[in-house]
């Protein structure tokens, strides 16, 4: 038994070894890597996923893990949980051909960097083949994960585990039926001046600004760091090791800051998974819903909240006092919460940012199960965001070239940012009931906010599924009606309606 | 035949992905990475470098380079040197157990950790036992490569192969006889107003300076980034992907512009080198003193001349124009050569450079062959800059805990810097005689400086030994005496001696 173990966990720390190296090199590759790197890093990736691959499905490796996991009562729970997420991930892997999975790799690295400088040069036609090829690739990876079942459940699957078009089909048919009513009023109300919001904030300030924000939500900059680049996003490589991403554009202020608090909140769920599962594959957040619903809480919920925004008000506007020089705390929050349809979804406002998401769903659908290619996405993008939003698109660049999702293969990804809201809403209703939220956030107090979902979320890393972490903080399965209702009252208190 | 060749090139490119691996962590834990990440930093890096250590001692790999070595005229002159080079690196690899191996770098990594928390602490007792274990190490590895020849001269090979004590004792006894008096002359002589280099520069303007100076400098941005680091360097993992790095401190805005150039120059050596070495372990540059030729030839004798400074003055003007307002562009160049004895050595003046790598190699002789012990040599590194400068070091943030060389295992690196210098010097003179160098640094066109070293120096790579570089660019041996002629020449002529 000892030996088993012994062996299982020195195999994980090789395999942690390897995923530590390529996670490093991707964060590296958006940004510090100069364009020119791409090649050379594509051969690299490709080389040490396979090694991953090997390691994956070495034959000891998987006898070991078929013991544990039928010699359950001999093991730890841990090690138990490490057995069954492995086994999970290693029957997936071996679905798909060693060479298939290099290939892949190698695409969507070069993916990533042609995506790059696509979107910079507003030039679809050099993303386009790309595209194609990975939609390709991920059918084809659906088929031979499960081929009885519809082929982008299977995708949605990698992200939430049993999410399904079926349910995703009410959910937002449930949003569009309760809030488009809503948006008809909005748009019909008279909206708060916000012109301030795109008055130019040097980038050293705004990089103050950043610091401050992080301070604020108690982040330890020590496990922490803040890089730049196109599409924000958050990495860790152990809770030791976290990195937010931001970008800054002088004229938008708002869009670095709520980027942060953002990317912060993916941050505090990592910095906060339990130190015992530090360097285990269990050691990171539960599921991409999950970890959108901390992102979003912290940015939604709690950063446009007027608590939060009427206590970080003389420190913004001490940095940036030109801008703010004739603008109140209730000024800010206004201008932070205007909803106004538009066209980039992560400018979006929280109330019309689930109508950016069912449009790229909708297409990701149309792509994996129906018969859309590549070259004619733009095509559909533009008309949906006619019809949903009312906007019309100018450009790629603004428009279907706008995300890093699909160059980096995650198809299947986007659902998950709407799903993430509504549980935020659902905890956040829970969390009221035991602790004073709203008091803590004007005192600048996020300590016993990060505590309570530390105990109720974040210490479980994926030692638990999202159904029973959610059952674990609400103490009932997910339902969809708070977030509803936590829209609808916000919204209506901000357009007096 | 072609077999060998087939299994030597596959196995030079599952090198090249780890060490392209490695070298990235190693990048991105001084540019990017939180602190609190250098442990799981170093159990990744010591797992990759005992991958690395098994590939370069595999035996088949060792049948093919000797097969390689001993069938000369079956292989292209390429394929050839590599295997030459690669036998001798085994050979150097081969002498550590690999225990000892992997153990020096898990130590280096942590160390380099350790020292960047010390130096912005100025608390020498941590980083203290570091640096007794690297010396360790050092005399050690030493004893394995050559039992038979001094500890330190054996160290010097690794970075300028062929340099020994006797050969150093003599060229830095021949500057400090040479120079003395001219540091003597010009301490009792009067200084240029300097001031104005220590007026503050908003970080954001400094950032659009080194844009600026990389693009005089002809530098490829799509092939080369700028990083931000405590200590700046160059790095590359192929002539596709240079890196540069530099510092912003708002009062010092000649530190950024010189490091610029510095590493730009380090930079520019990489990114022509040949196309037929892309992917070879001979495709970088040749030596460290080398290197450093080409680094402080364009920082010092390009940087730092009246023709570069006045050609760049209206762009530095023009970003900084309160600084610049009442400074002239000659008055720009006095204060970018005032000689003053100082502390740092990366801030030291070119005249009184070398004497802060007497005082390392004074320090690094005693480590390595005398009985100096870590906790010495602050009190040595004072007693010895007030001796040949005249200084008294405050603190040992700016004295021993200033460079990071030590810290990643880099024990007899500094005499390199001095012997660049020098290499730079009569390379400038035999420059001078082919093409008109500063009648086109008059004009801003560097071009053709880049094309002449291009052609004599950079394409070669690790092609040619350092002596035979500076046989093809000089048609003559090294030989110290031109730069002692250059730094009396340009100081006598600054200072009206």
């Amino acid at each position: 038994m000892s030996e088993v173990l012994q062996q299982f966990k020195e195999h994980l720390k090789k395999m942690d070894a390897y995923s530590h190296a390529m996670g490093v090199l991707e964060y590296d590759s958006v940004t510090a890597m100069p364009h020119g790197g791409s090649t050379h890093l594509a051969e690299t990736c490709g080389f040490l996923s396979g090694e991953m691959y090997k390691l994956m499905t070495d034959s000891a490796f998987k006898e070991n893990i078929a013991y544990i996991l039928s010699h359950k009562d001999e093991f730890d729970h841990i090690t138990f949980r490490e057995a069954e997420e492995l086994h999970e991930d290693m029957e997936r892997t071996e679905k798909i051909p060693m060479d298939e999975y290099i290939a892949y790799t190698v695409e969507t690295n070069e993916a990533s960097a042609v995506w790059h400088k696509a979107k910079a040069e507003n030039d679809y036609a050099s993303f386009e083949p790309y595209l194609d090829k990975i939609v390709e690739f991920n059918r084809r990876f659906a088929s031979y994960w499960d081929p009885s079942r519809p082929k982008y459940d299977v995708l949605l699957d990698q992200y939430e585990k049993g999410l399904s078009k079926a349910a995703l089909d009410v959910f937002f048919d449930g949003l569009r039926t309760e809030l488009v009513p809503l948006i008809r009023q909005i748009s019909e109300a008279s909206q708060p001046e916000d012109g301030f919001a795109h008055e130019p904030v040097p980038i050293e300030k705004q990089r103050l600004l950043s610091d401050y924000l992080m301070q604020v939500m108690t982040i330890d900059r020590e496990h922490c760091s803040i890089g730049e680049t196109e599409h924000p996003f958050t990495t860790d490589f152990t809770k030791d090791d976290v990195r937010i991403t931001t970008h800054y554009h002088e004229t938008e202020m708002f869009s670095n800051v709520f980027s942060v608090i953002h990317e912060g909140g993916h941050a505090l769920y990592e910095l906060h998974t339990g130190d015992d599962l530090k360097g285990s594959p269990l050691g990171t957040g539960c599921s991409m819903g999950i970890h959108e619903s901390q992102s979003r809480f912290y940015e939604n919920i709690i950063g446009r909240s007027e608590a939060f925004i009427s206590y970080i008000y003389p420190e913004v506007k001490r940095i940036a006092p030109k801008v703010f020089a004739n603008v109140s705390a209730h000024d800010f929050y206004r201008a932070a919460n205007v909803s106004r349809p538009s066209l980039i979804r992560t400018e979006a406002d929280e109330l019309t940012y689930p109508f950016h998401i069912m449009i790229r769903y909708d297409i990701e659908k149309e792509l994996i199960e129906g018969d859309l290619k590549a070259k004619d996405v733009p095509a559909l993008w533009n008309k949906l965001y006619k019809e949903y939003l009312g906007v019309d698109v100018p450009d790629d660049r603004s428009g279907a070239l706008q995300d890093s999702h699909w160059s980096g293969g995650m198809i299947g990804y986007f659902p998950s940012y709407a799903l993430g809201s509504a549980y935020g809403a659902q905890i956040l209703a829970h969390m009221e009931k035991e602790i004073p939220v709203w008091e803590h956030v004007a005192r600048g107090e996020l300590a016993p906010i990060v505590a309570w979902l530390t105990e109720k979320i974040y210490r479980y890393g994926k030692l638990l599924t999202p159904q029973e972490l959610i059952m674990n903080a609400c103490g009932e399965p997910f339902d969809p009606s708070y977030y509803i209702a936590y829209l609808k009252e916000k919204y209506s208190k901000l357009y007096s309606l």
